[in-house]
């Protein structure tokens, strides 16, 4: 792909280890280059692959999607334009539940050597991105790592999260299940951060809180559109965080979606009623709702219209 | 495009009033058919649009998108497998506000010669139509319209919900700006409904729940991913809805998008990192995050090991 | 009790077909006088017990608590200052589920003649009080309501809402297990009402919800302390319900209560303890938290206090 | 009192560094004895109190009201019960904000020779103490504290959180304003703490969760009555928190309070009502809601039944 010309970008989805080989080579192909996080394996690694795109010019990008949610750009903004004032706390979580079945096999994002680690740069990573994002640099920091169950059944990743036991041999777990730390900011916010596979009942609840002088704010992957937002000076008696639907004109973004509360996905919603008819086509069947539905549907419409004009119970 | 033979399918997405037309002209040209809602002006005129698609044997829907959603299928499954048990109570809400403002203007869409009706067509259609879904026929109903806007300035619809006024003249809104009706069911299903473009905070809150003999649902779709059920079965102490996000496998459709708790919608935030790359490339500069960023987030990553396994803070 | 000079107050709390003849009788005694509701079971005698109470000068209330929760306190001062403007819609619903089982009894409750109704004076008259108290009077209204176990056991309540059932004979359940109504205000206010005991999963879901000009409320009995409030002038891209913690100096009532956030219950807490406490002086052991946890716990503060200055990790 | 025969129990409320010396003459006198928290000052103290009570044979318990919450009774109890299983997390924050204002001035509370410490020894210690309850004791930790704002005007607690500040003059903060510590605990659960006196919004965000391997609970003070708690066994597809309102008689404590869904506090509305009923009589004027809101209400009750038997609408 290196040498063909009409190929400008290069995306690289590989596993972990692989990232920095082809990034290297892509950049000396004058090729653009975005990469799936982490980057690399070690500093080293990444530090490479950097120099390669900054010496051969081309535009390079790194997967942190998290950043690109409107109501984390809308935060961004807030911070950006002092709303907030000076920050105090950023205290993230980001909990999964994937593997907490001991049965779930060895797969590879599981080995050290292939994946580089486990909760902490599959998920605590996206809340490292997101606090340099939003708060700056981080200055020092302690934390720990923690692997609940040490063993597992030998098996393979058959999509998704979803994984394939292969038998009954076992293999040592040599990355993290879990993740926690403390740190401090170049700017004196005190962080405060979990990344975890164990966590029940958590499927991807990637979220944060920002304390700020002036204001804070609360986000959650699992409501992506939804934003909470405090400010300190809103009028005693009346203040609490406002639950903001981030789907607004006001928004970055979505402006270009949908109407203001037809969240983000909603178009997926017409998507599955496409496909439904299609496969009624393909298949010959009627799929519903159809126009018998819209003759009973417009029914009802009359039968109201009529009681209001009435006001009288009507029969369907 | 009727006479055109590599077309095989009609979308209607035209106003209310040329629905009829356009869907008995593509129905006697065999077309297949998808009609926005609502399908017509009158139950006569859905009729005949009902019965030229009998008669010409194509495929037909209208697009009541709200069913669905995978919650809402998911619904429909749990209530068809008998889990709700018998149903007692239907409840919707379809509450907007986006004409609250008495200067919006007399778009299309507040002349009932366009339109057929205001919130009741547009969004209790949709309640209706969810209604009939899961719980089955009308029976009866009562029920009464409000215009509490009477007058408003002249104006067209420019895009969205968004509108822009023409000037000093004024007209009369011939459209409800809410509707209430209490309905029975077939089955014996007792509904509430209310739908309304004058509910303040309220910018696309279309949700229902309802109450059977063994459980009960709710669902809102500006949280269109989660669903909470309650089953009247569950240990006694531990009853309470469950709040389940449904984007897992077992839920309708979702099987084919993203691991559980990536929320449909989750797609787009890739969307956004790419349109800032592609926006980098065209007017050459560097996006954010990148591989500098990578970099950064790595060492990050290395101190958090090295602490980890050193019981030490770590300075960056 | 009402020959005696030493009681100034009668409060009435017997069953409701009682009322009337108690009331008058302390009005006649001179007694002020605090009544359960509904008042009476019709509308005569609730007259002629105003008339009583009336004539004789007595202080009167009814114990529409509701009223008196410190979140709907502050939503009435909201209103009455014009915070919500021109009130469009009132939505009340009050929902519970303990009379779900077709076994459960038929108590008092369920006689037509000792309750004179079932949802409808139990818990819709709570919605219907606080509709009155904060929207106005009634102008009109529409509504039906519904049985939907018919027949049930005889039996007894034996407290609270728990009841004992006396054997095989049934008898004919002659009140409503749920009741819905559309009316309208004297202000113009479009108002909803659903009242059920069918509605599983609700404990006791006294909820409402207010649209105005300029704002919007929401309350929720299930989680009393809290209030949601909207404003249409608060900035765009800012706007959402505000949770509001109603437990401030600003509310009323709560001013003497505890620091803001520890809610109205918070006492009873400590009332725990101290029954814990008694309990064990009485039957002579030695309950928990004690001056063991004490000493405990104050080794662990001390060993964060030590890690916070030595940057180590301190074992316990 | 200590002399005095007829006082069996002391409860020391003085501010902390009094405590021990209390205790213990109050333990050599053979009275029982609560203590606010935190016990002393220092370990050493503490263990000379927990020693006078043992030689002394007297009742002794230190006010951690937060574990006789009902809702955390009941999970103290899921877990003893197995129905979490291993516990690999336990993740808890005490979030307040009533210092933020650098004006606030410098009170006891914030001088370390009085108070001990900050945020910690205040809300960080009843996160300690709800740890050591639920899942055991602490094994190792790392930590740091903050003080956010160093110097503050001097002056006074004047009830509640409140305080007056006393002029130009300021003195310097000598405790934390905020604390965050990882720790691992004897039987291997990974919990991560924060409490802040700085997180605008959070007015007493007294919160926890915790991760076993067969379910999970979340808990918040600000929604005390509440309780989240999830299983792992739970059907696939039906998964999901289940948000459980902690007033049943299955639940510690409240069998002896209200209805289910009445939550703890409910009481107080009728203590308001009272108030006013009380206030109406002293100072001579007719308290609403009283016998004529009883006469409308009930106006409406009987139009509610005319509509449902007539099926028409009914004015009033």
């Amino acid at each position: 792909m290196i040498e063909r010309d009409d190929i400008d970008v290069i995306d690289i989805v590989t596993p972990n280890h692989t990232h920095a080989e082809i990034a290297i080579a892509a950049a000396e192909a004058g090729k653009h280059i975005i990469s799936e996080k982490p980057l690399a394996l070690t500093v080293e690694e990444a530090e490479q692959m950097y120099e390669a795109v900054k010496k051969h010019k081309v535009k390079h990008m790194i997967c942190h999607n998290y950043r690109y949610v409107p109501a984390v750009q809308y935060i961004k903004k807030l911070i950006d334009d002092g709303r907030l004032g000076r920050i105090y706390h950023f205290r993230a979580n980001y909990l999964q539940d994937w593997i907490m079945d001991p049965n779930f096999p060895l797969v590879w994002r599981l080995k050290k050597e292939v994946s580089g680690s486990g909760a902490l740069g599959d998920i605590g990573a996206h809340s490292i991105d997101l606090a340099r994002f939003l708060i700056g640099e981080f200055k020092e920091l302690v934390g720990t790592t923690e692997t609940f169950i040490k063993e597992r059944p030998i098996g393979e990743m058959s999509g998704g999260l979803k994984a394939q036991s292969g038998g009954n041999e076992v293999g040592e777990v040599t990355v993290d299940d879990a993740v926690a730390f403390i740190a401090r900011f170049e700017n004196g916010t005190l962080g405060t951060f979990e990344a975890s596979r164990f966590a029940g009942g958590n499927r991807n609840k990637n979220k944060f809180e920002i304390n700020g002088e002036k204001g804070s704010v609360r986000w959650d992957m699992e409501n992506m559109n939804n934003l909470e937002v405090f400010f300190q000076d809103d009028e005693p008696g009346l203040q609490g965080f406002r639950l903001i639907n981030c789907t607004e004109e006001h928004h970055p973004y979505v402006g270009a979606y949908w109407p203001a509360g037809h969240i983000i996905g909603y178009e997926h919603t017409f998507i599955h009623l496409i496909h439904e008819f299609m496969k009624g086509i393909v298949e010959d069947y009627q799929p519903t709702p159809n126009f018998e539905d819209g003759v009973k549907n417009q029914k009802v419409l009359e039968a109201i219209d009529q009681s209001s004009e009435t006001k009288q119970w009507v029969k369907l």
